[in-house]
């Protein structure tokens, strides 16, 4: 094999493509980028066994693409990284000298480095799934920053870890829970469909930081009962599903209420964030106490001390005295756009749920803790 | 105590003297920040034991202090930072409730801290030494910048951890080593004193994060064999010295040489930087080839590979095959400032120096290591 190209473009590639490399792996030759030269494409592919991303590049005048000869590379990601990042070269040329030796060169520097062989690279299936829709990558984007943090982060119950997507008489609904919080975003949809599938959280935000970004083009998406494709331009992104069914969550969400706060969406956040130091157990817990005259915000730890912070809001309903876990509220209230929120509660022990106004297509649920004050 | 304070001016005050600070010093009351007011004037304190540092705020209209009870506090530093950076007001107020319970409070948010009882604040001498003189700030940063990087990271020759001071002659000897390399800054002095102190690199190094930042001004200079006290405006900085005699390192840097290399600092800084990511042990082994035609540098590892790069320079002397610690040698390099270096050698396994010809008063000298290659 052996090709020369654009620096800056096979070094942005890289980096995309390292996303998916596991540093570590145990397995060796995923540990490593694959370069295929054949009939002037360049195949780039990085895989962690959970998520693979394929890049293609054709030779044109922008990339300074240009094959000699066809062929293919095994190279560890970080030092394949190590190297085209810091040639000081417009192109870089690379070339196999012998066996799993390769050189890369530009400029006056040039390595020669040891790499694996391709032929011991898993084979990664590529190949589309049936089931096939479009949707802009920016939406898409938006419903990940909009739920998959309310993902877990315990093994115990590995459902959970993902973001469950349900097409269902043209709704998708978007659901993720730790079961101590849950953030749903229901949109309306044409696709001719139904499918129930469950995408890693680790899998969606690695989606995000590579095909998503700076993407506000339609994406193809491709699923089957094992994997989540997602196609962009000349870029292959895919990730396995999780199994197991994902609990059945509507029910969990209420719909009547016995009292409701509206206030500006900033104060609370800041209000939350001031107090956030204070922590027992490892834990900020904000406890909330509403009446028709006084909205008060605390926090208290016997050896550290307290805050205290009135709040502007309009509540309706009985006086409440509720206590919940300041970074989830944090994270919920992060995850929802407008400037006034409501709150609406069921009760002190009861979850509650935080809504905006002008974006229906979201709610947050969060379940109160118990205190002993 | 109550006094209330522009919060900008506060926290920016902290901010300095949290640098000081252990958070888990193993003396609580040290994990503490200890504020006074008396007399119109806020003393603000923070050590850990080696550096020290105080900073006086005296009322006026730019800083809105406004003392309105005299008294003094000592709350845990990391919680003082949180609350004064995130109130949302021009001005903070604090104030004394309760023993060792005090009130900050802005805006609508009020904190209720159990802070420690300042007695228990040990009690730092803050008294300026006898022998004084002056010095820039950025004069002695950049002493600070040329040497401190050279000091040992290993405990077991503590005072090779600091940098060395001599002065004789009308001669400031600024000198730091680890026994593997060394960096000598001298520069002239006009002061009418001897000394020979050694300041531990950490407290250089804090120092230069506080009081030399930023600051063009003279600040005073005052040392015993105890410690070295920097004084500029309103606060004072001071840090123990390291004991035991520092090493005669004039011997160690040789003053004939058998070859001499000329060529572009950057060029050297990035043919090194380039081939740093091949490690053998851990550690970046170069090996430098030198003739009158041909300049080459290599790092092989047997596993990864290796790189290649001639360079481009001036070589007189008998043909050179030399090897060194990639990384001291960048070190040295960028401690030295000018674009063309000069580095003269005195055998295969002897050391060799580092020298700028526009700026003489530095020299850095580097040890060979002995390979197998």
């Amino acid at each position: 094999m052996q090709f020369s190209i654009l620096k800056n473009e096979l070094y942005s590639v890289l980096q995309m493509i390292s996303r998916s490399i596991s540093l570590n792996s145990p397995q060796p030759a995923l540990r490593g980028i694959k370069i295929e030269a054949e009939n002037k494409i360049l195949t780039i592919t990085g895989s962690d066994a959970d998520v693979s991303i394929k890049k293609t590049i054709t030779q044109n005048d922008d990339n300074h693409l240009n094959i000699q000869q066809d062929g293919s590379i095994l190279v560890e990601s970080k030092y394949l990284l190590e190297i085209v990042r810091k040639i000081d070269a417009e192109d870089i040329d690379v070339e196999v000298l012998d066996g799993t030796l390769s050189r890369f060169s530009g400029g006056n520097a040039q390595f020669k480095i040891n790499g694996m062989n391709p032929k011991d690279y898993p084979n990664i299936d590529f190949s589309k799934p049936s089931k096939s829709f479009t949707m802009k990558a920016d939406a898409f984007c938006e419903i990940i920053d909009q739920t998959a943090f309310a993902t877990s982060s315990k093994e115990t119950r590995p459902v959970l870890t993902g973001v469950n997507f349900a097409l269902n008489n043209g709704e998708l609904a978007c659901t993720a829970t730790d079961s101590y919080r849950l953030s749903k975003k229901i949109i309306e949809s044409d696709i001719q469909d139904e499918f129930n599938i469950t995408i890693p959280a680790k899998g969606l935000n690695e989606l995000k930081a590579t095909v998503l970004v700076d993407n506000n083009e339609d994406i193809e998406i491709n699923i089957s009962d094992k994997k989540a494709q997602f196609i962009s331009k000349d870029t292959i992104f895919q990730t396995r599903l999780l199994e197991g069914g994902y609990p059945e969550t509507d029910k969990l969400i209420p719909k009547e209420f016995t009292s409701t706060l509206i206030m500006d969406r900033y104060d609370l956040i800041h209000a939350i964030d001031r107090s956030i130091f204070i922590k027992t157990d490892n834990m900020t817990i904000n406890r909330l106490q509403c009446s028709s005259d006084e909205i008060v915000l605390t926090n208290k730890n016997q050896e550290i001390g307290e805050s205290i912070e009135p709040l502007i809001g309009t509540y309706e309903g009985e006086p409440l005295d509720i206590s919940f876990s300041g970074n989830y509220v944090l994270d919920a209230l992060k995850a929802l756009k407008g400037t006034s929120i409501k709150i609406q509660f069921t009760g002190q022990m009861r979850p509650f749920i935080i809504t905006d106004d002008n974006d229906k297509s979201i709610v947050e649920l969060v379940l109160p803790v118990r205190t002993y004050n």
